[in-house]
């Protein structure tokens, strides 16, 4: 049976690709995130390896004594922990001295060197995962008015253009004026600014970046976005198509219809 | 003696334009923006007019009456108010629904041609204040470091980005990476969100837009910023020199000095 190895952040995904690999009969070598992960990993493999975010030797030397070749990177580590609370061992140290500058791409591509050096190549993040990535679609009771849609459009283009600065990949915007714009924060924290500037009614606009790396970082949305929405009185959660993750899809559709609330991907 | 209109909104700017007004014989007919100006403008003129943001026709009908041709907006309108509690008179409501988008931008132009139809010319925020416009400088005695100095580099880029889609001018940044981007918040609201995002040691980053209409949104600092610059514990506060007002200079220099906070103008 071939192996691959998963390295795993935050929320779904992780849970959601170690299930696939397992239908597919490819074994998952999990190496979990301790700040991130969800416990109950543990309840889908045995031996799931558990390390802090800055232990990049330990988790580097683990892979390789796996027999590893192929491994993929699902979920978030929060960035902030690396302004915040990391502790580096030297590994991670000789990585973040070497950056450039801190955006995802750039750290992830030097993790993704190290891996590299190891002998382990960082595969896309959508290996396996096609199920979850939606065709234009409106998914809910709820379509969009022509005014909203236009709204997605003004949205569409200013995500684009953060996502290119490689900030962020979600802008809140209300009658085509930009409320908010994702940076560090994370999508939900973004979703309850816009929705508090703009006293509710706001379009969320999540897309892929222009030039999205699929190793890393692609766009994903699931129930907690739609709990967020529902906190932001938001009307539209807008994604993009082919590119954006859908977790958790029906309870998702389900929760929004309940709240009036259209998810579309377009 | 000359007259020119000052339609002012929120802070200091208002305060000195009037004062400036006043020193080269230019008598200033001061119409003040209820939610945002401050009650000292009728210490220093007589007449002033106050009227809320949404009574667009009585503000023209104003300075048509009063016979003036040319006018300054000085100090922020908070943009939210669109969105949240403007109660639009009909000349407002004809404004904002002929509106494309919502950008800063977009606005003040609708309202520099509706003052046009009346015959009033929107002269440049600029006019009278070029002691408030600095040259490159250090003005604290704390100067920044090498590698603050490559935090500034990478922020002016990436401030000028988002300044270029008219979302807003200011970045926080932290070892390279971007922390909180301004959109529609405001500029202390997003230097609070940055520091408390980085824990501390952020630095601030202000500049003008690339294509910066002089006539309306040029960028300004001043003592509140500092103060929130200090509640974010940020340690730099850079500005584009010639193109941002440093108001309160003199205090907020002192304040800086005593929190060890590097202002810079480059």
């Amino acid at each position: 049976m071939s192996k691959i190895g998963i390295i795993a952040g935050a929320g779904e995904f992780p849970l959601i690709l170690v299930r696939k690999c397992i239908e597919k009969g490819v074994e998952p070598v999990v190496v979990a995130i301790k700040e991130e992960a969800d416990e109950s990993l543990n309840e889908l493999v045995d031996g799931v390896f558990w390390q802090p975010v800055g232990k990049v030797g330990k988790i580097l030397k683990f892979l390789r004594t796996a027999g590893v070749s192929e491994a993929i990177a699902a979920g978030k580590v929060n960035k902030m922990r690396i302004f915040r609370d990391i502790k580096p061992d030297l590994t991670a140290m000789r990585l973040l001295w070497s950056l450039r500058d801190r955006k995802d791409d750039t750290i992830m591509n030097k993790v993704a060197d190290l891996l590299a050096g190891e002998g382990v190549t960082l595969l896309p993040q959508t290996k396996f995962m096609e199920d979850y990535l939606p065709e234009p679609e409106v998914f809910t009771k709820r379509t969009p008015t022509e005014e909203e849609k236009s709204d997605i459009e003004f949205g569409f283009h200013m995500a684009k253009e953060i996502g290119s600065l490689d900030i962020g990949q979600t802008v809140i915007v209300k009658r085509r004026a930009v409320l908010a714009v994702e940076a560090i924060e994370g999508t939900d924290s973004c979703i309850l600014r816009g929705g508090s500037l703009g006293n509710g009614d706001v379009v969320v606009i999540k897309v892929s970046k222009p030039n999205q790396d699929l190793r890393f970082d692609v766009p994903a949305i699931g129930l907690q976005t739609i709990k967020s929405c529902i906190d932001a009185r938001a009307k539209i959660l807008a994604i993009e198509a082919r590119k954006t993750f859908f977790f958790q899809k029906t309870e998702s559709v389900r929760l929004a219809n309940r709240h009036n609330i259209s998810i579309v991907s377009f």
